[in-house]
Protein backbone atom coordinates (compact mmCIF):
# COMPACT_ATOMS: atom_id res chain seq x y z
CA UNK A 1 0.00 0.00 0.00
CA UNK A 2 2.84 2.35 0.96
CA UNK A 3 3.93 2.16 -2.71
CA UNK A 4 0.58 3.84 -3.61
CA UNK A 5 1.41 6.75 -1.70
CA UNK A 6 4.66 7.66 -3.38
CA UNK A 7 2.92 7.53 -6.56
CA UNK A 8 2.41 11.84 -7.30
CA UNK A 9 -0.77 10.85 -9.25
CA UNK A 10 -2.23 8.88 -6.63
CA UNK A 11 -1.91 11.67 -4.32
CA UNK A 12 -2.90 14.12 -6.68
CA UNK A 13 -6.17 11.78 -7.40
CA UNK A 14 -6.91 11.16 -3.53
CA UNK A 15 -6.80 15.52 -2.88
CA UNK A 16 -9.49 15.90 -5.69
CA UNK A 17 -11.50 12.75 -5.50
CA UNK A 18 -12.40 13.48 -1.50
CA UNK A 19 -12.85 17.63 -2.57
CA UNK A 20 -15.61 17.00 -5.00
CA UNK A 21 -16.93 14.04 -2.87
CA UNK A 22 -17.45 16.90 -0.01
CA UNK A 23 -18.53 19.32 -2.09
CA UNK A 24 -21.45 16.63 -3.42
CA UNK A 25 -21.97 15.82 0.41
CA UNK A 26 -22.70 19.73 0.97
CA UNK A 27 -25.82 19.45 -0.91
CA UNK A 28 -27.26 17.70 1.65
CA UNK A 29 -27.26 20.36 4.21
CA UNK A 30 -28.00 22.33 1.49
CA UNK A 31 -31.08 20.95 0.76
CA UNK A 32 -32.02 20.94 4.93
CA UNK A 33 -31.69 24.78 4.67
CA UNK A 34 -33.83 25.06 1.94
CA UNK A 35 -36.64 22.75 3.43
CA UNK A 36 -36.68 24.62 6.67
CA UNK A 37 -36.29 28.36 5.19
CA UNK A 38 -39.02 27.71 2.34
CA UNK A 39 -41.20 25.57 4.56
CA UNK A 40 -41.27 22.63 2.50
CA UNK A 41 -40.60 19.09 3.59
CA UNK A 42 -41.25 15.28 2.17
CA UNK A 43 -41.80 13.80 5.83
CA UNK A 44 -44.63 13.86 8.31
CA UNK A 45 -41.92 13.62 11.48
CA UNK A 46 -39.72 16.43 9.84
CA UNK A 47 -42.44 19.45 10.22
CA UNK A 48 -41.69 19.95 13.77
CA UNK A 49 -38.63 21.39 12.67
CA UNK A 50 -40.17 24.52 10.78
CA UNK A 51 -42.40 25.26 13.67
CA UNK A 52 -44.26 23.78 16.67
CA UNK A 53 -47.65 23.55 14.84
CA UNK A 54 -46.32 20.76 12.76
CA UNK A 55 -48.39 22.03 9.88
CA UNK A 56 -49.19 19.38 7.25
CA UNK A 57 -49.44 22.16 4.99
CA UNK A 58 -45.86 22.01 4.71
CA UNK A 59 -45.76 18.58 2.81
CA UNK A 60 -45.05 19.98 -0.28
CA UNK A 61 -42.34 20.66 -2.80
CA UNK A 62 -40.71 24.06 -3.78
CA UNK A 63 -38.96 24.98 -6.61
CA UNK A 64 -35.77 26.10 -4.49
CA UNK A 65 -35.62 23.10 -2.40
CA UNK A 66 -36.20 20.55 -6.14
CA UNK A 67 -33.76 23.16 -7.98
CA UNK A 68 -30.38 22.07 -5.35
CA UNK A 69 -32.34 18.24 -5.21
CA UNK A 70 -31.69 18.44 -8.87
CA UNK A 71 -27.96 20.11 -8.55
CA UNK A 72 -27.20 17.25 -6.04
CA UNK A 73 -28.94 14.40 -8.38
CA UNK A 74 -26.06 16.04 -10.89
CA UNK A 75 -23.22 15.59 -9.15
CA UNK A 76 -24.41 12.15 -8.70
CA UNK A 77 -24.76 11.31 -11.73
CA UNK A 78 -21.27 12.68 -12.40
CA UNK A 79 -19.22 13.09 -9.57
CA UNK A 80 -19.01 9.21 -8.63
CA UNK A 81 -18.31 8.37 -12.31
CA UNK A 82 -15.17 10.83 -12.73
CA UNK A 83 -14.12 8.83 -9.17
CA UNK A 84 -14.47 5.48 -10.04
CA UNK A 85 -13.05 6.21 -13.86
CA UNK A 86 -10.37 8.37 -12.30
CA UNK A 87 -8.99 5.63 -9.93
CA UNK A 88 -8.83 3.17 -12.65
CA UNK A 89 -6.99 5.50 -14.99
CA UNK A 90 -4.57 6.80 -11.92
CA UNK A 91 -4.04 2.83 -11.42
CA UNK A 92 -2.82 2.85 -15.09
CA UNK A 93 0.07 5.54 -14.40
CA UNK A 94 -0.63 8.21 -16.38
CA UNK A 95 1.54 11.03 -16.80
CA UNK A 96 1.81 13.01 -14.36
CA UNK A 97 0.89 16.73 -15.82
CA UNK A 98 -1.84 15.10 -18.14
CA UNK A 99 -3.93 13.83 -15.05
CA UNK A 100 -3.50 16.76 -12.75
CA UNK A 101 -4.60 18.87 -15.78
CA UNK A 102 -7.65 16.32 -16.15
CA UNK A 103 -8.56 16.56 -12.55
CA UNK A 104 -8.42 20.15 -11.70
CA UNK A 105 -10.69 20.84 -15.32
CA UNK A 106 -13.15 18.30 -13.39
CA UNK A 107 -12.80 19.85 -9.98
CA UNK A 108 -13.15 23.27 -11.38
CA UNK A 109 -15.90 22.35 -13.85
CA UNK A 110 -18.21 20.97 -10.87
CA UNK A 111 -17.98 23.91 -8.31
CA UNK A 112 -18.48 26.50 -11.23
CA UNK A 113 -21.73 23.69 -12.52
CA UNK A 114 -22.92 24.49 -8.52
CA UNK A 115 -22.67 27.96 -8.47
CA UNK A 116 -24.64 28.33 -12.12
CA UNK A 117 -27.15 25.71 -10.91
CA UNK A 118 -28.59 26.92 -7.76
CA UNK A 119 -27.66 30.42 -8.70
CA UNK A 120 -29.98 30.40 -11.92
CA UNK A 121 -27.05 31.68 -14.11
CA UNK A 122 -28.29 31.78 -17.61
CA UNK A 123 -27.31 29.10 -20.12
CA UNK A 124 -24.95 27.82 -21.69
CA UNK A 125 -23.18 28.66 -18.28
CA UNK A 126 -24.78 25.31 -16.60
CA UNK A 127 -24.72 23.11 -19.66
CA UNK A 128 -21.26 23.69 -20.72
CA UNK A 129 -19.92 23.30 -16.86
CA UNK A 130 -21.87 20.24 -17.14
CA UNK A 131 -20.04 19.34 -20.61
CA UNK A 132 -16.69 19.93 -19.60
CA UNK A 133 -17.09 17.19 -16.34
CA UNK A 134 -18.81 14.91 -19.10
CA UNK A 135 -15.54 15.11 -21.46
CA UNK A 136 -13.03 14.97 -18.77
CA UNK A 137 -14.20 11.64 -17.57
CA UNK A 138 -14.57 10.29 -21.11
CA UNK A 139 -11.00 11.60 -22.10
CA UNK A 140 -10.27 9.38 -18.98
CA UNK A 141 -12.28 6.64 -19.48
CA UNK A 142 -10.93 6.67 -23.47
CA UNK A 143 -7.65 6.10 -21.56
CA UNK A 144 -8.11 3.61 -19.67
CA UNK A 145 -9.95 1.28 -22.24
CA UNK A 146 -7.32 1.55 -24.89
CA UNK A 147 -4.25 0.57 -22.12
CA UNK A 148 -6.18 -2.50 -20.49
CA UNK A 149 -8.71 -3.28 -22.93
CA UNK A 150 -9.48 -7.01 -21.78
CA UNK A 151 -12.86 -8.45 -22.66
CA UNK B 1 -2.34 -7.58 -4.77
CA UNK B 2 -1.63 -10.08 -1.79
CA UNK B 3 -0.44 -7.42 0.10
CA UNK B 4 -3.47 -5.42 0.57
CA UNK B 5 -4.97 -8.75 1.77
CA UNK B 6 -2.56 -8.90 4.70
CA UNK B 7 -3.97 -5.51 5.87
CA UNK B 8 -6.23 -5.76 8.98
CA UNK B 9 -7.57 -2.29 7.81
CA UNK B 10 -8.37 -3.31 4.10
CA UNK B 11 -9.85 -6.62 5.30
CA UNK B 12 -11.88 -4.74 8.02
CA UNK B 13 -13.06 -2.09 5.21
CA UNK B 14 -13.71 -4.50 2.71
CA UNK B 15 -16.59 -6.53 4.93
CA UNK B 16 -18.27 -2.74 6.18
CA UNK B 17 -18.27 -1.71 3.05
CA UNK B 18 -19.72 -4.78 1.35
CA UNK B 19 -22.24 -4.73 4.13
CA UNK B 20 -23.61 -1.29 3.69
CA UNK B 21 -23.62 -1.42 -0.06
CA UNK B 22 -25.78 -4.35 0.52
CA UNK B 23 -27.59 -2.97 2.86
CA UNK B 24 -28.60 -0.08 0.29
CA UNK B 25 -29.17 -2.81 -2.41
CA UNK B 26 -32.10 -4.48 -0.53
CA UNK B 27 -34.13 -0.97 -0.38
CA UNK B 28 -34.92 -1.92 -4.22
CA UNK B 29 -36.67 -5.04 -3.54
CA UNK B 30 -38.26 -3.17 -0.45
CA UNK B 31 -39.41 -0.77 -3.28
CA UNK B 32 -41.15 -3.27 -5.33
CA UNK B 33 -42.60 -4.73 -2.23
CA UNK B 34 -44.29 -1.92 -1.33
CA UNK B 35 -45.27 -0.77 -4.53
CA UNK B 36 -47.16 -4.28 -5.03
CA UNK B 37 -48.99 -4.32 -2.05
CA UNK B 38 -49.89 -0.60 -2.43
CA UNK B 39 -50.75 -0.90 -5.63
CA UNK B 40 -48.80 1.97 -6.87
CA UNK B 41 -46.27 1.69 -10.15
CA UNK B 42 -44.50 3.68 -11.88
CA UNK B 43 -44.30 1.92 -15.63
CA UNK B 44 -47.50 0.96 -17.56
CA UNK B 45 -45.53 -2.70 -18.43
CA UNK B 46 -45.63 -3.52 -14.42
CA UNK B 47 -49.19 -3.17 -13.93
CA UNK B 48 -49.98 -6.65 -14.53
CA UNK B 49 -47.49 -7.59 -11.13
CA UNK B 50 -50.78 -6.42 -9.46
CA UNK B 51 -53.14 -8.17 -11.01
CA UNK B 52 -54.69 -9.17 -14.56
CA UNK B 53 -57.03 -6.28 -15.29
CA UNK B 54 -53.52 -3.57 -15.32
CA UNK B 55 -55.30 -0.85 -14.45
CA UNK B 56 -54.14 2.35 -15.41
CA UNK B 57 -55.23 3.75 -12.48
CA UNK B 58 -52.57 2.21 -10.43
CA UNK B 59 -49.80 4.50 -12.29
CA UNK B 60 -49.59 6.72 -9.49
CA UNK B 61 -47.56 7.24 -6.33
CA UNK B 62 -48.06 6.24 -2.51
CA UNK B 63 -46.31 7.75 0.15
CA UNK B 64 -44.92 4.10 1.50
CA UNK B 65 -43.38 3.99 -1.82
CA UNK B 66 -41.98 7.09 -2.13
CA UNK B 67 -40.58 6.54 1.84
CA UNK B 68 -38.74 3.79 0.72
CA UNK B 69 -37.90 5.43 -2.49
CA UNK B 70 -35.83 8.39 -0.09
CA UNK B 71 -34.49 6.03 2.24
CA UNK B 72 -32.62 4.78 -1.04
CA UNK B 73 -31.77 8.17 -2.49
CA UNK B 74 -30.33 8.95 0.97
CA UNK B 75 -28.61 5.82 0.78
CA UNK B 76 -27.07 6.62 -2.20
CA UNK B 77 -25.82 9.89 -1.22
CA UNK B 78 -24.08 8.73 1.85
CA UNK B 79 -23.33 4.94 1.43
CA UNK B 80 -21.34 5.96 -1.92
CA UNK B 81 -19.25 8.50 -0.43
CA UNK B 82 -18.04 6.90 2.96
CA UNK B 83 -16.97 3.56 0.60
CA UNK B 84 -15.09 6.20 -2.01
CA UNK B 85 -13.60 8.15 0.96
CA UNK B 86 -13.29 5.14 2.88
CA UNK B 87 -11.31 3.55 0.23
CA UNK B 88 -8.57 6.05 -0.29
CA UNK B 89 -8.55 6.59 3.61
CA UNK B 90 -7.79 2.72 3.76
CA UNK B 91 -5.00 3.10 1.72
CA UNK B 92 -3.52 5.72 3.56
CA UNK B 93 -2.77 3.48 6.29
CA UNK B 94 -4.59 4.34 9.53
CA UNK B 95 -4.28 2.98 12.95
CA UNK B 96 -6.85 -0.42 12.76
CA UNK B 97 -8.15 1.04 16.07
CA UNK B 98 -9.02 4.43 15.05
CA UNK B 99 -10.51 2.84 11.13
CA UNK B 100 -12.35 0.13 12.84
CA UNK B 101 -14.30 2.66 15.33
CA UNK B 102 -15.21 4.65 11.85
CA UNK B 103 -16.66 1.86 9.95
CA UNK B 104 -18.65 0.26 12.72
CA UNK B 105 -20.16 3.54 13.38
CA UNK B 106 -21.17 4.09 10.19
CA UNK B 107 -22.48 1.12 9.55
CA UNK B 108 -24.23 1.05 12.90
CA UNK B 109 -25.65 4.51 11.86
CA UNK B 110 -26.80 3.90 8.51
CA UNK B 111 -28.83 0.67 9.33
CA UNK B 112 -30.47 2.46 12.36
CA UNK B 113 -31.10 5.71 9.62
CA UNK B 114 -33.24 2.70 7.38
CA UNK B 115 -34.89 1.67 10.52
CA UNK B 116 -35.86 5.75 11.87
CA UNK B 117 -36.84 6.36 8.28
CA UNK B 118 -38.73 3.56 7.73
CA UNK B 119 -40.31 2.61 10.51
CA UNK B 120 -41.29 6.38 10.97
CA UNK B 121 -39.76 6.76 14.22
CA UNK B 122 -40.04 10.34 15.45
CA UNK B 123 -36.96 12.96 14.51
CA UNK B 124 -34.37 13.89 15.96
CA UNK B 125 -33.64 9.59 15.57
CA UNK B 126 -33.43 9.79 11.43
CA UNK B 127 -31.84 13.33 11.45
CA UNK B 128 -28.73 12.05 14.27
CA UNK B 129 -28.58 8.83 12.44
CA UNK B 130 -27.79 10.96 9.62
CA UNK B 131 -25.43 13.54 10.60
CA UNK B 132 -23.17 10.35 12.19
CA UNK B 133 -22.70 9.41 9.40
CA UNK B 134 -21.63 11.86 7.60
CA UNK B 135 -19.71 13.19 10.56
CA UNK B 136 -17.64 9.69 10.36
CA UNK B 137 -17.12 10.26 6.19
CA UNK B 138 -15.93 14.06 6.63
CA UNK B 139 -13.20 12.52 9.92
CA UNK B 140 -12.00 10.22 6.81
CA UNK B 141 -11.96 12.63 4.28
CA UNK B 142 -10.17 14.79 6.75
CA UNK B 143 -7.82 12.83 6.93
CA UNK B 144 -7.60 11.92 3.60
CA UNK B 145 -6.71 15.71 2.87
CA UNK B 146 -3.89 15.81 5.69
CA UNK B 147 -1.94 13.04 4.78
CA UNK B 148 -2.12 13.23 0.74
CA UNK B 149 -2.96 16.92 -0.22
CA UNK B 150 -1.37 17.43 -3.68
CA UNK B 151 -2.99 19.97 -5.83
CA UNK C 1 0.79 -0.22 -9.16
CA UNK C 2 1.97 -1.51 -11.91
CA UNK C 3 1.46 -5.06 -10.36
CA UNK C 4 -2.30 -4.20 -10.63
CA UNK C 5 -1.94 -3.75 -14.49
CA UNK C 6 0.12 -7.45 -15.12
CA UNK C 7 -3.14 -9.26 -13.44
CA UNK C 8 -5.65 -10.27 -15.95
CA UNK C 9 -9.03 -10.36 -13.74
CA UNK C 10 -7.98 -6.22 -12.92
CA UNK C 11 -7.77 -5.72 -16.61
CA UNK C 12 -11.21 -7.60 -17.07
CA UNK C 13 -12.62 -5.43 -14.56
CA UNK C 14 -11.57 -2.29 -15.51
CA UNK C 15 -12.74 -2.42 -18.93
CA UNK C 16 -16.24 -4.37 -18.05
CA UNK C 17 -16.46 -1.19 -15.02
CA UNK C 18 -15.58 1.37 -17.41
CA UNK C 19 -18.56 0.39 -20.32
CA UNK C 20 -20.65 0.08 -17.69
CA UNK C 21 -20.01 3.43 -16.39
CA UNK C 22 -20.32 4.73 -19.59
CA UNK C 23 -23.59 2.99 -20.64
CA UNK C 24 -24.75 4.83 -17.55
CA UNK C 25 -23.31 8.36 -18.66
CA UNK C 26 -24.93 7.93 -21.47
CA UNK C 27 -28.72 8.35 -20.45
CA UNK C 28 -27.98 12.13 -19.52
CA UNK C 29 -27.39 13.20 -23.32
CA UNK C 30 -30.70 10.90 -23.43
CA UNK C 31 -32.81 12.80 -21.32
CA UNK C 32 -31.53 15.64 -22.92
CA UNK C 33 -32.72 14.25 -26.25
CA UNK C 34 -35.89 13.64 -24.78
CA UNK C 35 -36.72 17.22 -22.96
CA UNK C 36 -36.10 18.95 -26.27
CA UNK C 37 -37.93 16.64 -28.33
CA UNK C 38 -40.83 16.57 -26.14
CA UNK C 39 -40.73 19.86 -24.51
CA UNK C 40 -40.60 18.92 -21.18
CA UNK C 41 -37.88 21.21 -19.29
CA UNK C 42 -36.85 21.15 -15.33
CA UNK C 43 -35.34 24.74 -15.27
CA UNK C 44 -36.53 27.82 -16.21
CA UNK C 45 -33.38 29.02 -17.75
CA UNK C 46 -33.59 26.27 -19.99
CA UNK C 47 -36.47 26.80 -21.86
CA UNK C 48 -34.96 28.53 -24.96
CA UNK C 49 -33.77 25.46 -25.91
CA UNK C 50 -36.72 24.22 -26.82
CA UNK C 51 -37.51 27.60 -29.33
CA UNK C 52 -37.23 31.54 -28.93
CA UNK C 53 -40.02 31.95 -26.85
CA UNK C 54 -38.73 30.53 -23.72
CA UNK C 55 -43.19 29.09 -22.18
CA UNK C 56 -43.38 28.73 -19.29
CA UNK C 57 -45.76 25.81 -20.23
CA UNK C 58 -43.01 23.70 -21.19
CA UNK C 59 -41.58 23.58 -17.07
CA UNK C 60 -43.67 20.44 -17.02
CA UNK C 61 -42.67 16.42 -16.96
CA UNK C 62 -43.16 14.03 -19.95
CA UNK C 63 -43.91 10.35 -19.25
CA UNK C 64 -40.65 9.53 -22.03
CA UNK C 65 -38.74 11.88 -20.43
CA UNK C 66 -39.57 10.09 -16.85
CA UNK C 67 -39.17 6.95 -18.34
CA UNK C 68 -35.27 7.49 -18.81
CA UNK C 69 -34.66 9.18 -15.88
CA UNK C 70 -36.10 6.24 -14.16
CA UNK C 71 -34.01 4.47 -16.01
CA UNK C 72 -30.71 6.48 -15.32
CA UNK C 73 -31.78 6.18 -11.38
CA UNK C 74 -31.97 2.19 -11.85
CA UNK C 75 -28.13 2.23 -13.17
CA UNK C 76 -27.14 4.81 -10.33
CA UNK C 77 -28.42 1.84 -8.37
CA UNK C 78 -27.16 -1.26 -9.84
CA UNK C 79 -23.77 -0.30 -11.92
CA UNK C 80 -22.28 1.48 -9.02
CA UNK C 81 -22.84 -1.04 -6.79
CA UNK C 82 -21.33 -3.61 -8.98
CA UNK C 83 -18.11 -1.30 -9.59
CA UNK C 84 -17.10 -1.01 -5.94
CA UNK C 85 -18.44 -4.64 -5.17
CA UNK C 86 -16.33 -5.63 -8.27
CA UNK C 87 -13.57 -4.03 -7.14
CA UNK C 88 -13.27 -5.35 -3.95
CA UNK C 89 -13.94 -8.85 -5.84
CA UNK C 90 -11.42 -8.11 -8.16
CA UNK C 91 -8.94 -7.61 -4.92
CA UNK C 92 -9.43 -10.82 -3.53
CA UNK C 93 -7.79 -12.75 -6.49
CA UNK C 94 -10.70 -14.59 -7.90
CA UNK C 95 -10.31 -16.91 -10.35
CA UNK C 96 -10.24 -15.67 -14.27
CA UNK C 97 -12.95 -17.25 -15.70
CA UNK C 98 -15.12 -16.68 -13.15
CA UNK C 99 -14.20 -13.61 -12.75
CA UNK C 100 -14.99 -13.27 -16.34
CA UNK C 101 -18.26 -15.11 -16.08
CA UNK C 102 -19.70 -12.23 -13.69
CA UNK C 103 -18.40 -9.01 -15.36
CA UNK C 104 -19.67 -10.72 -18.64
CA UNK C 105 -23.56 -11.53 -17.27
CA UNK C 106 -23.34 -7.87 -15.84
CA UNK C 107 -22.32 -6.05 -18.71
CA UNK C 108 -24.87 -7.73 -20.74
CA UNK C 109 -27.82 -7.44 -18.50
CA UNK C 110 -27.52 -4.06 -18.38
CA UNK C 111 -27.26 -3.41 -21.23
CA UNK C 112 -30.54 -5.42 -22.07
CA UNK C 113 -32.10 -3.78 -19.03
CA UNK C 114 -31.98 -0.36 -20.70
CA UNK C 115 -32.98 -1.42 -23.74
CA UNK C 116 -36.12 -2.95 -22.30
CA UNK C 117 -36.71 -0.18 -20.12
CA UNK C 118 -36.72 2.89 -22.85
CA UNK C 119 -37.96 0.17 -25.29
CA UNK C 120 -41.07 -0.60 -22.64
CA UNK C 121 -40.66 -4.17 -23.86
CA UNK C 122 -43.41 -6.52 -21.97
CA UNK C 123 -42.16 -7.75 -18.46
CA UNK C 124 -40.70 -10.08 -17.51
CA UNK C 125 -38.16 -8.62 -19.66
CA UNK C 126 -36.94 -5.87 -17.33
CA UNK C 127 -37.39 -7.77 -14.51
CA UNK C 128 -35.19 -10.09 -15.37
CA UNK C 129 -32.80 -8.47 -16.55
CA UNK C 130 -32.85 -6.40 -13.58
CA UNK C 131 -32.46 -9.47 -11.35
CA UNK C 132 -29.44 -11.12 -13.12
CA UNK C 133 -27.30 -7.78 -12.31
CA UNK C 134 -28.87 -7.99 -8.99
CA UNK C 135 -27.87 -11.37 -8.56
CA UNK C 136 -24.09 -10.91 -10.14
CA UNK C 137 -23.35 -8.44 -7.16
CA UNK C 138 -24.81 -10.47 -4.25
CA UNK C 139 -22.65 -13.38 -5.61
CA UNK C 140 -19.50 -10.81 -5.52
CA UNK C 141 -20.45 -9.70 -2.22
CA UNK C 142 -20.84 -12.88 -0.79
CA UNK C 143 -16.89 -14.12 -2.39
CA UNK C 144 -16.33 -10.60 -0.89
CA UNK C 145 -17.49 -11.67 2.48
CA UNK C 146 -16.19 -15.39 2.31
CA UNK C 147 -12.84 -14.22 2.11
CA UNK C 148 -12.00 -11.33 4.07
CA UNK C 149 -14.65 -11.18 6.96
CA UNK C 150 -13.36 -8.71 9.35
CA UNK C 151 -15.48 -7.00 12.03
Amino acid sequence: MTSLLESDVFLAFSSYATIVILKMMLMAPMTGYYRITRGAFANEEDLHLHGKSADKKLLRTHPDVERVRRCHQNDLENIIPFVLIGLLYTLTGPDLGTALLHFRLFAGSRIFHTIAYVGMLPQPSRGLSWALGMLVTFSMAYQVLSKVLYL
